[in-house]
């Protein structure tokens, strides 16, 4: 599609990610770019999240599920000329809304603008607070197939549990999407000792944030919903105090 | 070790990430935490990006590859009753001094509580300046075979290229260390398309950033050191103006 005319000067798209929940987790160049913003699209969730920062702008929420018209919606107000904001929790640059806004902007011929801001992703906030899990070499896999093959995801978990990954498991369950961790878990079992440490975080940094460390064997005892990230450690993860700490291999060199 | 005597009570490590670079990619929890610290511990390049935060405040700075000592001067003076800050960039929390504080704690014994402040990683910092190439599972490998087995390194590698991984390549060069970059390319060409669009950012977010996007096929062709973290895209990604896009997926579903 051509670019279309729009009068004036096009204005500029921020992509903010507001990180894992709490206000102190966004960076000062998030926050300059919200208040920059005359115009703040997002779902709501995320957007109570940061209420004090963006009060008395205009504001678009919307209800999860439609990705798609809140891109369009966000580039279309920057053509205009304005200044937008679009906001997503943790880091829009990891399964999030950066890759969405530049296809719909690409393909339907958007002429704004467009800065990724990020933030803290559930990666590195769930991490923090498990401990240190993210030492070594790690891999990221989302479990839900509502648009990726589910023959891919597995292809995936089966590599990564082969070759002895940390795993960051997003998206593990939902109300009506069960089986698939139960599967990962299967995979993983093939490869890796069932006391393998694994970590679950629940709504991390938020009022409500529950942590779990528990094993692979012992992973589907526990609560574990849409809010959910598992860290399965890798052969060397080992558990202390109520943290799973991966070494990076200082120990062997210098004989702590 | 037993647990020391430290006649007072003990005070808190603060393990911070000051993330990729630029002074506003700090979040409010990590400037709040530098600003409660008496002692502010770190590698005298990162303390220099903070240095407005941390003026006025005890500071010891450490030349690189000190990482134990620096860890347990700092666990020293937290187990004395003092508030302290061991700054890395960053994220604390991927390949960093997370770990190795915990570790360090533990088998030697010190009293201190311990925080853990995430920042925005390398991977999330060049990931943003990229496009949005990790709209998909990835892995994260280190190049780095002072501290793992080459062999353990090289079975990472084959996995991620095996399985489609959008893949982080971290410490992919240094002076010294030249030959694990070659190898690493070798491998994904057995896999790989030598058109994958692959991207390299060297110091994300500083008045130095340099990032280029170009192939697996022509990666040797650029200069690459010891700031520079390597994006190989999976076999969807590809460029659009000077950005790479992984789709999560949403254009066949959606009909974009």
């Amino acid at each position: 599609m051509e670019k279309r005319d729009n009068g004036g000067g096009p204005g500029t798209l921020y992509v903010i990610g507001t990180g894992p929940g709490a206000l102190d987790n966004i960076t000062g160049a998030a926050i300059a770019a919200l208040k920059r913003a005359e115009v703040v699209v997002g779902y709501s969730t995320y957007l109570s999240l940061i209420d004090e920062i963006i009060r008395g702008k205009e504001i678009l929420s919307s209800e999860m599920m439609k990705e798609v018209e809140r891109c369009r919606t966000a580039l279309s107000l920057a053509e205009t000329g304005k200044q937008v904001a679009l906001v997503s929790g943790g880091d829009p640059g990891i399964y999030a809304m950066a890759g969405l806004v530049f296809e719909i902007a690409e393909k339907e011929g958007y002429g704004a603008a467009i800065e990724i801001i990020p933030g803290i992703a559930a990666v590195n906030g769930c991490a923090a607070r498990l401990g240190a899990p993210l030492m070594h070499d790690f891999a990221a896999i989302s479990l839900s197939d509502l648009l990726t093959p589910w023959e891919r995801i597995e292809k995936r978990l089966e590599a990564a549990a082969m070759a002895d990954f940390v795993t960051v498991i997003y998206n593990p369950r939902s109300k009506k999407r069960t089986k698939q961790l139960v599967r990962a878990r299967e995979i993983f079992l093939r490869f890796r000792s069932p006391q393998t440490v694994t970590g679950i975080v629940t709504a991390a940094t938020r009022i409500d944030e529950h942590k779990i460390i528990t094993t692979l064997d012992r992973l589907l005892e526990h609560e574990i919903g849409m809010q959910s990230t598992i860290i399965i450690g890798n052969s060397q993860t080992y558990t202390w105090s109520d943290l799973m700490i991966t070494p990076r291999g200082y120990g062997e060199k210098y004989k702590l």
